[in-house]
């Protein structure tokens, strides 16, 4: 499969999409979707997941309310099988926690028209400032 | 290809030698051979670079002679063509600058028993807090 020349527009309208989900309690648990049942691999802060089930089990199982989300830069790549992969930093701030910096890097691989997230690695900065 | 169950060695291992390399100006022009001539990609401060070549030009045009580093954590995935996916984020001083956090996303591809960096995304935060 050749390279996606929209590697650009997709890993952005992907990013907005997927905090629109992740920001929002309600629709959270559509993130489910977004992931593949057997082939999508997640580190969370060094745990690893595996499968939309257990991604989502460790997703939905986060208790904040409220999320203010600033996104820093989104760097994306195209992939030699016609996926995309993103690395986005951002500072984000949970109900009345501080705000910590975050890192968050995406490999989405395409399926006919569209793409799941085949690799997600998640990493908030321990301090404020990495 | 399967994937490979020493990803998070290779990772680590990876990162460690990258870097031995980067950060010793005598050293840093072997990082060539851990490009490809056509199939490797690089976004550096959100400038795209593609080929060892162009890569290299950029890398040794850093005017810097003394880097102070500090890696924060190293997160490595198993990758389905028996790469290895590898998200850094760490801090670094050039010089006499002030210490910047930074991320740095490696995609390795394996050519036999070996890998070359076939994706590489490296952002500096523009404040010291990302």
């Amino acid at each position: 499969m050749a390279l996606n020349p929209a590697y650009e527009a997709i890993g952005k309208g992907f990013v907005s999409q997927y905090y629109a989900f992740f920001d929002d309690p309600n629709e959270r648990s559509k993130l489910a979707n977004l992931y593949n049942q057997e082939t999508s691999f997640m580190t969370f802060e060094g745990m690893q997941l595996q499968g939309a089930l257990k991604i989502m089990e460790k997703l939905t199982a986060l208790t904040f309310q409220k999320i203010n989300r600033i996104i820093t830069s989104v760097d994306s790549q195209p992939m030699f099988d016609g996926g995309v992969l993103i690395s986005v930093l951002g500072r984000l701030q949970t109900d009345e926690d501080p705000p910590h910096a975050y890192s968050q890097t995406f490999v989405l691989k395409p399926v006919g028209t569209s793409f799941y997230i085949q690799h997600d690695i998640f990493r908030l900065a321990l301090h404020d400032s990495l």
